[in-house]
């Protein structure tokens, strides 16, 4: 591909200092970028290397101008207001550019069962299974190897990418990514103890998942008991996340890796857990909400902010000491009382 | 569907009391149900909800009667000693009554190969590869793009939902549900050091699963080193598991989702683990061990009794504090003995 | 297969001292061995197994020789230097005269579309699809149901064992092992907040795989954002690992199951990270850093040496009066110091 200063501006809404012209064919980091690289700085931290990058035109913030030409080394800038997200424009732009358009029809090797509703203008790739009454919209594309259950409906313009099983009953809505691997719809899980045996509690309820949903590669969202597992719009789920039955994830919250959300889990708008997080089962967030990596979530919380609750990691000898230490803290304290007490 | 109070009394030995012939067409939480709703209580936290509930019939237990007319909304109740057990029963009379019937047979689209053997009512779905020696038992039925290996069996009655891969050797008994994404029989992870290398170990156990076995979406279980790594009867596994080579699991545990356990760990009978939690390898769990969600488990367990260890979560800022002065600790406690000494 | 001691001294490079010639027709641990097994030891914690095994050969290390009658059951021996090193050595050729040999060529149910290059000398299993531009070498073992992307690379002797995808423009080099539902190249987690909504971030970057690296079951390695994500010869990953984006791990490195590393770490050469550890983005390992199971790394390690950092586990009373306390460690420290003060 081969574009300009001038073009990029007007994908990012940005204007354009120096050449207009010159030509581009690659987006880059700063540090890797050739001179017929696009390249963007975002975070502060890297502000040197805007001296010594080889980039032929960067986006930068308005905030940082105006450079000396020795802090700048490319022969021009393409000025927003927020590089972040004109670097995420840019990469839209870039891969629609790029890849080839999604076909319609039906690959031959796909089986379609009679009753399967399948929208002319959508895709459904090599060896895929598609069952009755399952939907799929305008313009949504299913990779290789996908499963669509019976009575499941894919949203227009949703893509599932490759060996996605959206089993039966469950849906998702309009331009959502389901990345390989993922699972929808398997059952939650849920036994009644009975004479020491585990009885199996079917699973009825299905998986609903609004707009504008990603969910990354071997993330599972379980059915509900009763009734369904809800995803709302704009959620953002990365790989190998755990999402139990009946959770219920509030618009706009994103996940990082290997989070693991138990049963009847109610997560708030527009929060945040990092990878490796555990939310409890049966517990509430509210909204704005976030939870640093690999914390544990035990009880409710009802207020907005930063959570945490890791055990920082120090060379193997010191941590052994404190740890073993940790386990006589209770003791402790109770012998630091005992001095307040001789000693007040 | 349409039933009736008496008619799910017959189903869950229990009786009812009010209207026996009310008609009946949903399964509900309290919360959510409506006049055709059966619902159950079975944790004394929701009883509030008798009073409030719209649904036209509650599987209750005989210890929470009698019921004030004012204590209760519902038009019937059937009355059981264990409603959750009841839910659970129901639930399952309820799945067979709704869904189809599973087909026998061979889907067009499967590959079964040469030498392998699958029962005349057994179903091989869409798309699936049975290799040759493989058995598939009477009643089994393979769901859409499942791989089942060389020599590999399934028991009678087994369910692989869609998407499982039971790697060529291993087995699984009877009325066992394995759901979407789950792996039986990849090599477990062994390697012999050796000029800074890592040599492979060759895999050349198995995997044994016994009956009444679930296990979860994208669960993992590998293959013995030598030996076979082996789940016993009734064990009940969720989703994103990990269970390493020569991993012993007894009869009737269970665990819930994202928990590793490393290879040659052995778990005795009905011992449970909550999500997240690790257990390394080469230990032992005793009977009736119960390991809190996310705890790390670094040494064997010889009694009975629940374990826990996780880092308390608090807001970020205190957090913050506490963690920084845990690194401290040892030296605290040093401090906390010189006072002692002075002040004795 | 039937072998005997001269055998599998030629095998694993060693001596036979006693029958050279006794017929061996299997491999098992000391303690499970039949007088037809050929058994190692290697871990001296084991070596009282040795007075009672029932094994008809041992491999055993030079430095345990001499062994008086009464102390070794076997009625021969393999003396070596490495005796761990042998059993890799042995179970490799033991895997190579019992499994069949790859086949090649393609099965009739898979896809592989025009434009695909597929050596004469590869296989593609059942019911994979192979898009256009993939390459896929000589000796290369392509397991069914896989999915190899457009213009992906498989190397010569490479394994992708069953349901594998490995995604557009992806590559790994030779005598690889990919195991079942192994994700190459699933977008990173990408995402510019903008009003309140997540905006994608497009991933334009693949996944690059060296040599001899092998990659467990359900493991995802995400696509980089611009540059690869590089995976370096004679890596190895156990099963249900997230890879994020731009991640770099040097030759050699090792980590086992349930691990998270985030986007754009760099681990060092030769280090090992045990189950379940988690490591943050943007941070790096030095060569020969070693992390303990479960350990949350936090910030970059620069020195060499095992790093920890978990919570100690205990029955649960315990652990709770501990935890419970940990939340005023910060308040006691400020105590303890008044106590200093007052007691100087």
């Amino acid at each position: 591909m081969l574009t300009t200063p001038q073009s990029i501006a007007a994908v990012v809404n940005g204007r354009v200092q120096g050449d207009p012209l010159r030509a581009l064919s690659s987006m880059a980091t700063l540090s890797a970028a050739t001179p017929e690289s696009i390249s963007f700085l975002s975070n502060p931290r890297y502000r040197a290397q805007l001296t010594t990058t080889r980039a032929g035109c960067v986006i930068v913030a308005e905030r940082v101008l105006p450079l000396a030409p020795h802090e700048c080394a490319a022969a021009s800038l393409v000025v927003v207001a927020d590089p972040y997200l004109a670097y995420a424009q840019l990469s839209q732009w870039w891969a629609a550019q790029c890849r080839p358009p999604a076909p319609c029809g039906v690959h031959p090797s796909a089986q379609v069962e009679e009753g399967a509703h399948v929208h002319p203008k959508a895709w459904i790739g090599p060896l895929c299974h598609v069952a009755a009454g399952a939907v799929v919209a305008e313009g949504a594309v299913i990779g290789p190897h996908c499963v669509i259950g019976a009575d499941a409906v894919v949203g227009a313009q949703t893509r599932l990418s490759a060996s996605v099983a959206l089993m039966s009953g469950c849906r998702i809505g309009e331009r959502g990514i389901l990345h390989p691997g993922v699972v929808i719809g398997a059952d939650g899980f849920g036994f009644a103890p009975h004479d020491g045996q585990w009885v199996k509690i079917e699973q009825l309820g299905a998986v609903r998942i609004g707009n504008d949903v990603e969910v990354g590669a071997n993330t599972c969202i379980d059915r509900g008991a009763l009734e369904d597992t809800v995803i709302e719009d704009g959620v953002k789920l990365d790989n190998l996340i755990q999402i139990g039955h009946n959770v219920h994830i509030g618009r706009g919250s994103a996940m990082a890796g290997c989070v693991g959300v138990a049963g009847s889990a109610t997560i708030g708008q527009r929060c945040t857990v990092g990878g490796g997080a555990i939310i409890l089962g049966h517990l509430s967030l509210a909204d704005d909400v976030h939870i640093s990596a690999a914390t544990v979530v035990t009880r409710s919380i009802t207020k907005p902010g930063q959570y945490s609750g890791v055990f920082p990691f120090d060379d193997n000898a010191a941590w052994e000491k404190n740890a073993a230490t940790l386990r006589q803290l209770h003791q402790m304290r109770d012998r630091l009382r005992q001095l307040e007490k001789k000693l007040p």
